[in-house]
């Protein structure tokens, strides 16, 4: 199968750890052995200004997916919203209300549906492909995630040549390593079964840390340097 | 001490990996230092025509783990069924209604006490050998899966055999490996201790690849085929 | 940042790996890059003689805690009780009522409370340093769970000098190795990010072996004896 996905993730951070926003929404394309991405794209955030509230994650997400699977037609979308893998283009007012989530939940899918609805009904029109909400479950949702904290690394490089320096927080246990003209990315959980990702990235001149957030146990910190 | 326990797992998938039905109970027997088993024996199932309430698991399990423990006489047996770690043999309606679970549960559990809880009964009177429902903290009950997980793989070659080709979903974060004249398995948690099994099987003349399962984190995929 | 953590854990076994008490309080200093503890210290506890209510556990972690705080003038202390990250000199009646705990959790930490509010405001006045009840989500207090491990070696080494043999429960998930004048102990979980430690010891005429414990998944079990 051929499966798109998509994920935000990487956050940039304070001297003191503190979260300042998100950095990286990443859209992949996952085919078998579903162990990394055959395609990958990145829509930035601007951390000092971002929603926190996670509705402007997920419609992100929605609409890079789209994005990227109109392009490479893929047998399904997924999105990393645990919503017992319903379909988006389903999600009506009665259908969101019968979900097994909390009333918060539940509002902020009558929000998002407003949007994502009808683009989920418009692309299976379209093009006969299902966008579902199937969140953590899915391995390519995982990918995403390992992306977004691939471009936060390639994101912090970039802002540490025109700035002298950034800290950010990947994703969930996972790792970067920036070796010589690409950035390496893979999951620090083995039980996921080796999932990784590469991207391009100019590397050069630039000094990096990679440690555990000392607050946030199986999440790690990446400071980047201009040299 | 030495430790008899079992468990059911491994399912037939189709070519979109939806589960068809459970493939093999397998029942070990486990001896300090406890990373793998002395002994293992299999009952397998028709996985086209499986119950997939869960009865039919525990129940194959704890008459299997009752079969292989009268040979090999072990201090106690451990099921997977987690309500406490409590004596089989003790469990009668009262005794149920107290358990902290939910009424679907103890409706599943008065229906399988009928055979479980004589059989437990029977089975301490006769040899002195507690069958204790100690559930997922049970490290031979792990054991058992990895073993079911291994088992199925040998299902899988045999089916293969016979079909041309089998997809297989192994057991939670487990990995296989088909070597000449045997299979390997090992748990991918590294935080259980270097968990492992190994059987002898026919192995030639068979190709096979192992990866993650897209929709279930965790969870791999084995395809086998006739080379 | 300079942060001060302390934890309790390793548990003395009977012969059938059941806990008769636990062993011993670590409290360390972690700096960056928070992958071990610059400093350790440790209390130990009788076993023999252990109030299992986990009320003794935090309070010793306090106290040690602040004692070695008083030396090494940490940013911050951290201890392992998973209230919210709350800071303890604020723990009021009202402010624990309005904690989102269990009722059982708000009795017990009303009467902590009694000792610790009083050390922690003192110690705020006097040296300006914060005492937070982060719990699990601290990688200090987890660098501590892992040196509590290996001190509960080192305990185990000496009782079996004495005694003969001692089996002990090391805390979860993590190893330890005893080496020549040493003893060495990691985290299991590479999600973590490659936590450990060591300490010197009398490791001579020493023989041991760590396996998992049977009935406990994810915790070892280490048993040391004199040769």
């Amino acid at each position: 199968m051929r499966i798109v996905a998509a994920d935000t993730g990487g956050a940039l951070l304070d001297e003191k750890y503190n979260p300042v926003g998100l950095i990286a929404t990443a859209a992949v394309l996952v085919e078998k052995p579903y162990r990394t991405a055959t395609l990958s794209v990145v829509k930035y955030a601007d951390p000092f200004n971002y929603d926190m509230s996670g509705r402007q994650a997920v419609r992100e997400e929605a609409f890079l997916a789209v994005e990227l699977a109109r392009k490479v037609k893929p047998d399904v979308i997924h999105l990393d919203s645990t919503i017992g893998g319903i379909e988006v283009r389903k999600l009506d007012e009665p259908t969101i209300d019968a979900l097994t989530i909390t009333d918060r939940g539940k509002e902020v899918w009558k929000d998002l549906a407003k949007d994502l609805q009808p683009l989920a009904k418009k692309f299976w029109d379209e093009m006969g492909i299902e966008i579902i909400a199937i969140g953590k479950s899915s391995v390519p949702v995982r990918i995403a995630e390992i992306y977004a904290g691939i471009y936060t690394a390639r994101w912090a490089i970039d802002y540490a040549r025109e700035n002298g320096k950034a800290i950010v927080g990947l994703p969930r246990y996972m790792t970067v390593e920036i070796r010589s003209g690409k950035i390496h990315g893979e999951s620090l959980d083995p039980r996921e079964g080796g999932l990784f990702g590469e991207i391009e990235a100019k590397t050069e001149g630039i000094g990096w840390e990679l440690y555990p957030n000392p607050f946030v146990r199986r999440f790690m910190v990446l400071e980047v340097w201009k040299e």
